[in-house]
């Protein structure tokens, strides 16, 4: 509540009040176990980390070399649009890709939150919508609050695989403010790769209904069963398609901050670039080093991929030992979505964390609610990274089952 | 406009459309004279670039060692705050700046471009409006575009040395949305360094009428005449003040993207939090650089500063051999905003650019309109941004001088 205007010397003591958009930003649901976490390690308990994104995979030699290489002596503001030596690098890469895409179809941002940002502000005014599949990356919801649009969701399920709903269940949601559809793929937090078919379906309705794609493609190289598909790819779409971006998963440099916007729409590329001439440019040490990285040829994926492929085969494998257990081997990203033989995700998470342990171990997960939108959905899931050795993940889905019998064992 | 939805085989004809906001994102006036520079170049025309803040300062060899020194395998996301090393360094910097400032004041921000977009996102609605004074930073105009929210400027002039308007005037343009004032001290682009009688008179203001005040002061070392005081200095305003920083220019490292603000305010703290978990982090390796330069001593400033008083005094000098300048020489940050004998600062510009040269040379300023938000206001003017070494800087006064001879004698 805003105060009235002070008129007598108590004006001091009225307060100030921030706005109902800053009210209404969400707590990160993954971040908000942590203090529970300290708390644990300050027992001596170790914990297996499930619950974060963030790869132990080495940021390639390459990257590190030419940061430590660069030898200006003035760390100076790059094009706004990304270095040119930079976005020639990501043409390339894409070409490599099969994807027809030049370095004035990018524009580089800040992570590819930048990327999720921008392409919400340009495409949607306050107050518009988004569709997007739930369970959905959890921070497309602070984006939103920020851009000051609606996302709606459509439901998935465990059961399916995550796979899209029905294309008349989609168009049944779209009103006359929608203005796009926002997908992940491969998904966080699933690890599905949607169908040609279901791609397809995506394009029909775009086209139908006059709406803009949105792809998030961050796990592209992510795949481990049947085959990606890029947005970019899609036919017809060039003035619908956005694609979102990022070097973080790819080339595991999740604190570089480097990500980008691919768009053929000559409108969304320009005001993106008019959003990146007022931040000025990302940042300048970080796309030296992300340029390195796409001259790496896709052995370096490969190497990296079988080895994720590796450790979603131990984490499935140990969830299948959990009886109850639903969800589905999924093809891509390094996360399962599973629905535990649980009551309350959220419960069961702190209580991995404040009560449980085996030989002083513990594991940290993600509740599924944070991936929701709609209140009441995912409360029997979590989502899990496999983001660790398969050694610590063998142990960690050992404690997980053993959680999970503890858990139920009390009552709870 | 919006195409109806299709419903024959046409739907790919029906061209999808930005939104309004995306098409009323300014292009940067600052950047817009680039393809006229780059045509002069190709023209083997030498440019002196007083149109932009990007100094010539070498970046501190301490900043670079941290981050060549840099020894973790794995580039991973950072606490989304800031780092704790970081914080614990700026807290340390500020308090030796006379400032009770404690890390958890501060959230660091991916340049000061985020820290004013996270301002205007938390303490206004979509519609809301804050004051500014013009001349302003040209980019708060991207900025207010991107929160959806309105600027209200308030004229200050050439004459006065750019000080600020009577609190009357001030008080005049406040409404019932009007939710803060936005100000820069020591000012871009007028070098401008404010009183303390000013301060005091914006305390009042905001304390009387229940606004929030935001202080941009990364140029809080560029002094030369006068003393600066801080927002986060001012009596009664914990609830109110919010400072926005920027190692940018303070220590030449411009490209790192590295910023934070500032405020004692729990709600604007932790409103600022989400929207920083939402994106993640700021670049880990610039803070880890960042955080080596903040333990410089203040000699390092002393030499800096030196230097670019020298510089200012070259630029002032210079103007006032050209009959008819207005200009007051100004206290602070390293640029000036002189209001020149000619009929308008965009043509001549493009003038120096197209049609001038002597003996191969040139000079490219940021004409006055650009950092105005009033159509018609600066037409005369041009901003001087000093970050180029003396020799140079006498030079492209000489040249700017006959290139204003030249121009008023073709009679434009």
């Amino acid at each position: 509540m805003r105060g009235a205007v002070g008129t007598d010397d108590n004006i001091q003591k009225t307060a100030v009040s921030i706005s109902a958009r800053g009210k209404a930003l969400p707590a990160s649901p993954i971040r908000k176990l942590i203090p529970l976490a300290e708390q644990a390690k300050a027992r001596g308990i170790k914990i297996y980390h499930l619950n974060i994104g963030q790869p132990d995979i080495e940021t390639p030699p390459e990257f590190w070399a030419a940061v430590k290489n660069y030898s200006n002596k003035v760390l100076a503001y790059g094009n706004s649009q990304g270095m040119a030596d930079y976005l020639k690098k990501l043409s390339h890469y894409y070409h490599r890709r099969g994807l027809d895409i030049d370095p004035d179809n990018i524009i580089v941002t800040t992570g590819g939150s930048e990327a999720i940002i921008f392409a919400m502000t340009i495409i949607c005014e306050p107050g518009d919508e988004l569709l997007v599949f739930e369970p959905f990356y959890t921070n497309y919801n602070g984006f939103a609050v920020q851009a000051g649009i609606k996302l709606v969701p459509l439901i998935t399920r465990a059961e399916d695989g995550f796979h899209l709903p029905s294309e008349s269940a989609i168009e049944k949601v779209i009103t006359a403010r929608t203005r796009g559809i926002l997908y992940c793929n491969p998904n966080n937090p699933t690890g599905t790769i949607y169908t040609d078919l279901e791609l397809e379906m995506l394009r029909r309705i775009v086209l139908k209904h006059d709406l803009f794609l949105l792809a998030d493609e961050v796990y592209r190289e992510f795949v481990y069963e049947g085959k990606h598909k890029s947005i970019m790819s899609l036919e017809g779409l060039s003035d619908r398609a956005i694609m979102l971006d990022s070097i973080s998963k790819r080339f595991s440099a999740c604190g570089a901050r480097v990500g980008n916007l691919v768009t053929r729409n000559r409108d969304v590329y320009q005001a993106s670039l008019y959003l990146g001439q007022a931040r000025l440019c990302s940042p300048t040490l970080e796309q030296v080093g992300a340029a390195a990285a796409y001259d790496l040829d896709d052995s370096y994926f490969m190497k990296t991929i079988d080895e994720y492929r590796r450790r979603r085969d131990v984490v499935y494998k140990g969830l299948m030992q959990i009886p109850g257990t639903v969800c589905i081997n999924p093809g891509g990203a390094f996360y399962i979505m599973a629905k535990l033989p649980i009551n309350d995700a959220e419960k069961f998470a702190s209580f991995l964390l404040t009560e449980f342990q085996l030989n002083g171990k513990t594991v940290m997960i993600a509740p599924g609610p944070g991936f929701y939108a709609t209140p009441g959905l995912g409360q029997k899931e979590c989502r899990i990274a496999y983001v660790l050795n398969t050694d610590d993940l063998k142990d960690a889905m050992l404690l997980l089952k053993a959680g999970v019998d503890a858990y139920n064992s009390k009552g709870k």
